[in-house]
């Protein structure tokens, strides 16, 4: 069994992570922090984990580092980029959730996050956590930088055209629309239910924190600089990201064929699926799974171009955070890629 | 006092007329017609509209012209061209809340309404019914076309810049986001709770009825031959309309001029708002009210090009159907043009 | 014009009097004031009042009662009772919507509120403002108490039969079903979207504050001791209160004979409808409005003894608190008692 | 393997069994049917199940024998009444979802469902499949009645102390909210999103076809004929069922008494958990699980009597329906009772 910690797990991705870990074939959790809950006991803090009776710690890395082999991060940006340092000078494994190691460029970095990247060596060692990209890469990880929950769904989309010649690669516009446990488990005006609820609005219009993450990955598969408009959305449920997305086109496809790149490209990934002609992706259709549904569409109206609007749906926090921190732990350990994510989506 | 009739008055739009020109200083409700509710009396059908004590009964075309000056027609397409038609024979003047007379070429309507419109002469006394646009025609008209809710957010969010130069015409993207209510109030499988609650979908991509109506409208304020994309997408809430729209742009602007350019555009408008700079529309701080707030960014990370980003909020039964047909009836009757209108959205 | 100041103002039951009072003809909002948000205009705060350009002040008592005659409080409780018998020396009119004036007994305030009532000489002299019950007295009060939101959903459904000799005063149970608006507008974490969507809880089972004010309106209509057990539930809507009430009965009666009894106890009142028999009380027929819908239903299965089932549905933030309110200032000031209430209920 | 078919696999009842049993290590799903689904893969009906292929087919009694040993029965009641006896004739193995078999009086049967019941012989034979209650006896059913979902959440509740010489079996009142997938995956007016979200209301007052269940299986247990209230309301969320069950006491007793017959009773239980002092159950804590969570709490403040209040919360679909359906297999097989059931809530 593989030793695991979980640090900052008082949250909706640490949740979700105790969850799938409980599951789990080959994990046995070992320790969990939280700053805001250190000494109350896991099941009375999440009644759901009715079973799991670890006790929240303090983060004291001295501690911690000698209680697992693997450490999952659900800390906020900044402090995370100092526990990686130390626990990878520890020799430990690591998968990050916070964005710290998300952008391989520093000044980037300082650009958006606002604070200066303090480790550009351990940057270069890190991978970026979306397996349809990297698997190979992820096998040999020591750090893993688990990907935005917006960037899982609009780089899915958008990966197995962006590097195409009939693309317009300065056209793309990404408009997301996101459940409120995005957010996050945090007392924010806001986010109450009497705000968030019967409700849709825009936010961080222009200025949204996933943006450069996003445009990264794109410009290294299509190798050309691109640069994206994003929009996201906070729309009244729990889970669940759609992201409708649009790409100009140069010259004029047939839309079976881009739905026949797409298939290829997914062929052999157990958790995308390009729906048939005609279905469209739903967020609820994948809801507690690690499943993203994917949908290509073709409008031939304007004369002058053509525009492909791909649909993407996951759930924002399985493939979107946990469920794909567990897909990375599985093959950085040789596990089967699917272990404790299986569970099929509880519909309705 | 003005002698009203609602035709197919048992759907929401109906329940909305009711309810507003209960309120409305100027006006009775003679006269109710719904063919599936027909012998109900209204309070049994809608107990939030405890007082009123009419009764449904089936369309007679003759038996219901006696009992009215002014017509409501919230009727399926089809049906409602000729309803319109027999009551501009009778002199009635009429507001058409359906499809029929939105479209004023009939090729148009045949291609996307799947039936051809017999009445082309009638289509040419129609005016479109979106006061910002059409306020002096509206005070003479005997046929209204009440826009669709779709069309109302994004046209209202494209009017004042769609004929500026610096607009590349041909680069709009409309993504809407919709309440269920626009779904109407019929027992469709997709629309019961439990498949459309925590779920958001776009349906409809690149087919959707409301595109022509919208290309129609940019296309006359343009002077020029305008396509759009347009994306709706179904949200679990009740009510409301967040249309984002990118439009690119062909030269360099100030976002202060762009946002001086909205300001002026509706500066006399009593319920179009253009929010301060920073602040952004929520389709809750609008619902249940007659008010359209907008707001304007501008992206300019791409160095090729500049993108203008539309955010519209509407409540889709009322700034989108009723509380918009009430509008112009009392435009055209001459009333105050707010009477009936001025609730306030209740909030949360 | 009246001149009214609204303290507290920045909360739900503060944003729905600014909203009611907007559109009264005889009032004049001159002063609002809020600690968390002075300095703000209402506008920026609550969107949905655009028109509102009042700007928030800290409470000062000595500037604010120069400003207005009447003085709507929605302040904490403990605040409340000092501020209302500051405005009282000063000779102004108060309508409280704290709970600080409503319970008679200072023991039993003291003991349910854990902080002693300062002013008993107050209290005697304060009205509940329950119109159904206290019209005559509210005319000529200095000071009202409104109720609190489930009281009024409970009093309303108990008020026409809790005095009969049939019932069986030690037998009552009100189980009650709110939305989340009334929890407030404050950053609490049971109250953020993603914990109270999807999810129904009972909470404060045998120890709501509620509870000890309902006995005192039962007891003083029945003229002896009632004690009930009453349990409130969070359910995921913004608005409403439902409550069902069971009454077991010490002899058989005819269902029609205590539907008569309702129907007469309400026959004048404008805000308290009986359903007909077989209809069924919701809060969406009631949300937004002052209205309180009410059914009667009889259980005989038992044969040692008959129960009675009263369903009530209010709007929590209208009949159960601000709407009151304003209908309290109405017969407190010799306004229509409709006046700036007849806003319907805008369905769905 | 065992080879199971699911008859009427079409709803929400059938669409969870194929969820739960896909996961399940010891079964096959050999053949689903659907009269209005039939000749569709189940893939496209539930796109959820993206990996079933199987396609639903017409129910013809004669072929589908052959095809398994084990039938799940999601048949409207009338309908199973027969099929039941049809493969009870050809030896097989049956659960049935349906409320055709739970009733074991064909009086009551018929007074409540207004059709006969055919088949008194096999009513004997079948087994009520509650395994809190009744494991041993259904390890041999041939036959086992899955209960119905109130009962479920209402009979676990009770079962502890309704036998206790201290309980008023004459008292019973059973508050239930349930979610709306309770209502199946039918398209029926008052059920769509539209009419139903953002509301709550009571149903069927007095009136539940449920209550005769319950009646029976407490009477049994307190070897009493037991009479009770059941009011079950709607409230707006997709799963979920939380019951307020309130006892009067004829003697008192400490809480912690209560408290520690529950935890006795349920202590080997793997799906019941006792909440400890002071923790309220909720619906979302066993969302997407086969837990049920109990809390009892005590009324002490009338002085003629004390009054037990239990909260009880499950998932309507799991515990209350495919979930139990799965626990009944388990045991009727010899397989462990939790196979195919670990799956912990999906918070939130």
């Amino acid at each position: 069994m593989l030793n695991v910690a979980i640090l900052g797990a008082s949250g909706y991705t640490g949740a979700e992570l105790l969850r799938l870990l409980a599951q789990h074939p080959h994990v046995k959790i070992t320790s969990v922090t939280s700053e805001r809950s250190a000494g109350k006991i896991v099941s009375d803090l999440f009644p759901h984990l009715k079973d799991c009776k670890l006790t929240f710690e303090p983060l004291e890395i001295k501690k911690i580092t000698k209680k697992a082999g693997l450490f999952f991060l659900c800390l906020p940006h900044k402090t995370s980029q100092e526990t990686v340092a130390e626990l990878y000078k520890a020799g430990k494994k690591i998968i990050d959730l916070s964005a710290d190691y998300r952008l391989k460029d520093t000044a980037v970095y300082q650009k958006w996050y606002e604070t200066p990247h303090k480790f550009p060596d351990l940057l270069k060692k890190t991978i970026y956590g979306l397996p349809e990209l990297y698997r190979e890469k992820i096998k040999d990880a020591q750090i893993t930088a688990n990907p935005g929950c917006y960037p899982v769904s609009a780089i899915l989309g958008l990966a197995p055209i962006i590097g195409k010649h009939f693309v317009d690669i300065n056209s793309i516009i990404i408009d997301s629309k996101s459940g409120l446990s995005g957010a996050g488990r945090n007392p924010v005006l806001p986010f109450i239910f009497s705000e968030a609820n019967e409700s849709v609005k825009a936010y961080a219009v222009t200025t949204h924190r996933h943006t450069p993450e996003i445009e990264q990955e794109l410009s290294l598969i299509a190798n050309k600089r691109v640069r994206i408009i994003f929009t996201p959305h906070l729309i009244p449920m729990d889970r669940g990201i759609l992201s409708t997305i649009y790409v100009r086109l140069k010259e004029k496809v047939d839309l079976s064929h881009v739905q026949k790149i797409y298939t290829d490209f997914y062929r052999k990934e157990k958790f995308v699926r390009v729906l048939e002609n005609g279905y469209y992706p739903t967020t609820k259709a994948v809801k507690g799974s690690n499943y993203c549904h994917l949908s290509v569409f073709l409008d031939t109206r304007n004369p002058r171009s053509q525009t492909l609007i791909i649909v993407s749906a996951i759930d924002n926090l399985l493939k979107g955070a946990s469920g794909q921190a567990v897909q990375n732990m599985n093959i950085m350990y040789g596990f089967d890629e699917t272990d404790g994510l299986l569970n099929l989506p509880a519909y309705p």
